[in-house]
């Protein structure tokens, strides 16, 4: 518990141990850096639905200061009967967010065929909740050099968490990102139940970049700006959060999205925020 | 609550909803049914680990009474340092058991790959708690014929679990039987927390067959007793055990299976208490 | 975790560890006792309404076979605004009952109060899930001769449950009865989620008897009989159910009682269970 | 969900119902004020061990800019083998930090008996995470003028919390602070999960303060900074958070125990924040 080293080995994977704790190692991503001292904002839709819905958000999301754009095409989703996301048809909308804005693209992947099919396409991978232990694909992952989001488990405990991101490392790709985005608990006022306590748990247990998924942690909008500011305080080092142009309209999760008005609302709020804890949005 | 029809229809899909009250219907592999009266136990070892073992096994399994030989050849891990499963070294190994025995073979697929591999070698699939949530996985299941074990995720509601069995349903493989393998909860002294409501909750909803694994709910031996009479009390069709010749140098999860002994005793058990329930073993 | 003394006694306090695991001691309450291979049933309804309600139950309990009543006065509710028992003109009615009946009388304690007001009118004590954590309330217990059944908390572990016994046991009352009654979960088609393997895992570590209380767990009266049942086949010595003559018309949780002719059945069925599990009931 | 009345008045009582949502109401206590834009940290140790330890922690919280000090007599305790708080002794001892200092006293009951014992020495009372079930103590708390800390349980849903407050104000006190202090979850490195999204939850749907314990949701003095300044980045009025001259010598409690030193540096950091946050420490 307090982290002498067989206990950490115990807890933590080789991989993954911090390995230097006065220094953080950061994650590269095209031309910027998540960890460091920079906190990093990356936003869009939960999903994408059309090339003006893609590209109004992106426009937004870049003015507003955000690096990195959410544009995930294939949705994993509780039911068979919800929009499952635009699937190949989307891949135009990501040359025309390249074309229009100079946003990075983040993208979710759901097995080996969307990773085949995505991989060129998109800066940075993302495996959700649900993927994180699909041991499969992330040892797929591995064997790429691409940037990864790596999302906690909705049961997932930090140890957990922290052995599936090993799966990835020891395959050979050292760049992976921690994403807390809640738990699964007894409590039904929020979608699940953001452990914000997780960000300087990991932060003591391994030297990856740690950033908070306000969204689908809160499930209402509402809560999107305390949880975000929340996971800043905490030292995450940035955030991953749903924006949408016209919430109330959006094919899924549009409860939890912000508007575009709100988005640049809350950037403004985060750079004051950031200023205080040494950090850089 | 009560079973409106309109209630349902929000909590259960309408391929996994209840046909018939009265008539349960059974899944069928092989020469064997699942469900409709009939106590089915399914036996063998967490992971093959080399021909004696499995052979070994198989056969006092089989002359416990048991139909169905558990047959992992691939093992999801928490750990990517723990053993894998034998992989596709294990077919023969099958084949040797095949012959041995009449028993039938199920076994567990992580990736489409698995499945492609698998296939033809076995007369039922499993996707195990950790894969309840790879929806790609389960839609390629959907378009087999096999009878397909879908365990419940550690953090699956009924509902959700209702609905992952929803996407091989819809996809046209009607032969799904359902498995409580307990669920993630605070309690620490067993590894899972059996959740033995659910079986009749799942015959209050749905036509599929429900099945418990006593062994992972329980994760210690001197539980899978209790818990696999529990389970037939409570309305199962049927168990999903784990039997080792050698618990204490099984290569995975040793803590909780049953050596050839105790399986034979509790077999008797079982016998006794489903003439009771009016059901068969 | 297999037993050494050493790690019992982190687990489970000294008064309640396992005193001889070949024989187990029963807790006697007049002329009854709990454990030692008698199943016992305790029915009644939730609280006591009236004295034609109290009567009519009673009689109906004491014909099905049952030995003690559920006689309950005060109520702990979530909403200050909900009926909160009957209170001390509820006495009167608890001497209808012994005058109408043979039954012993059983009943919750939720305060100093309550405990002087009812110690001599009552055989058998309760404190509910909600009073586990009460313990100025389990001292003041301890320091009485009546045989208590203690309720597990929603959010105990197993540990905190059987050091909770031990605020009694410690301050000189043996007879204690522990009480499996569903644990909180995210699960929310049953009102709990009921800890069967709580039975057999309490078996392992201490000498005190356990019953469970199906009503409570299932919250709905359709899963009563597959939880009775189960809990009997996991090990139980005995349950406290909820029957009513009205539920629909019940001042406190009717969803999860039964009517007086389902409760009757439900003896037969426990009797012909209780033979092959070599318990009378 | 968003927030019609009807809505409201399913899930909170009359009496906590946020009054105006513009204008937040304050608890008076002493010559301060909980809500309204300040920020109270009210600290020191879990437990009164001696005058030294109370009256040397109690500088240092003054002196760091505290206003209000943490006293407990008694401790509700998992284990009856553990300390139990100084008990009636401690009285003199509270009476020596008023001499020494100008803070205003805050402590725990347990029963009335505690009530009856402290309600004249001290200025705040407490029920804790253990009592909020404890309904007949809530009650008598109603009808005393002392504020009230009412600490959420374990296993409390906001739902349950808030009509646990309303036991309090329906019986005619106002002044209750709520306090979030971490629910129980399956993770296990830290001691419960701290549910920071209960802060901007709360103040949706009541006009009632609402405060963090940082300590008691980490568990480990590491974490307890990143929960304090996550607490204020999300809304909350105020800390009620533990302190202590010699942590590792502590009678309870010590690991999650801020140093004296480590305690001065919050609070800077606090400050800083706050500022930010448009409140004032």
């Amino acid at each position: 518990m307090d982290g002498g080293v067989n206990k950490l080995d115990e807890f933590v994977g080789p991989q993954a141990r911090k390995q230097n704790p006065e220094h953080r190692v950061a994650v590269r991503c095209g031309d910027i850096k998540i960890g460091e001292g920079t906190f990093t904002v990356m936003a869009g839709p939960c999903a994408i639905e059309s090339v003006d819905q893609a590209v109004e958000t992106a426009k937004v999301v870049e003015e507003a200061g955000a690096k990195i754009f959410r544009a995930s095409l294939f949705k994993p989703r509780t039911s068979p009967y919800s929009f499952q996301g635009i699937g190949p048809e989307g891949l135009p909308i990501l040359q025309a967010v390249r074309t229009e804005t100079k946003l990075l693209l983040e993208t979710e992947v759901l097995s080996l065929k969307h990773l085949e099919l995505l991989h060129d396409h998109v800066d940075m991978l993302r495996v959700g909740a649900r993927g994180m232990r699909n041991y499969e694909l992330l040892k797929e992952v591995g064997q790429t050099q691409k940037p990864l989001i790596l999302k906690r488990g909705m049961s997932a405990t930090l140890k957990d968490f922290l052995l599936a991101a090993e799966y990835v490392l020891v395959n050979g790709n050292e760049k992976v990102i921690l994403c807390e985005r809640g738990i699964r608990t007894f409590e039904t006022y929020t979608r699940n139940t953001l452990d914000i306590l997780a960000v300087p748990a990991l932060k003591e247990l391994t030297h990856l970049p740690i950033i908070v998924d306000p969204s689908h942690s809160a499930g209402r909008r509402s809560l999107v700006g305390p949880a975000s500011k929340a996971g800043l305080a905490a030292g995450a080092d940035g955030l991953l959060v749903e924006v949408h142009p016209n919430p109330d309209g959006a094919l899924s999760d549009g409860d939890q999205a912000l508007d575009l008005s709100a988005f640049l609302t809350l950037m403004d709020e985060l750079r004051s925020l950031a200023a205080v804890m040494g950090k850089v949005v």
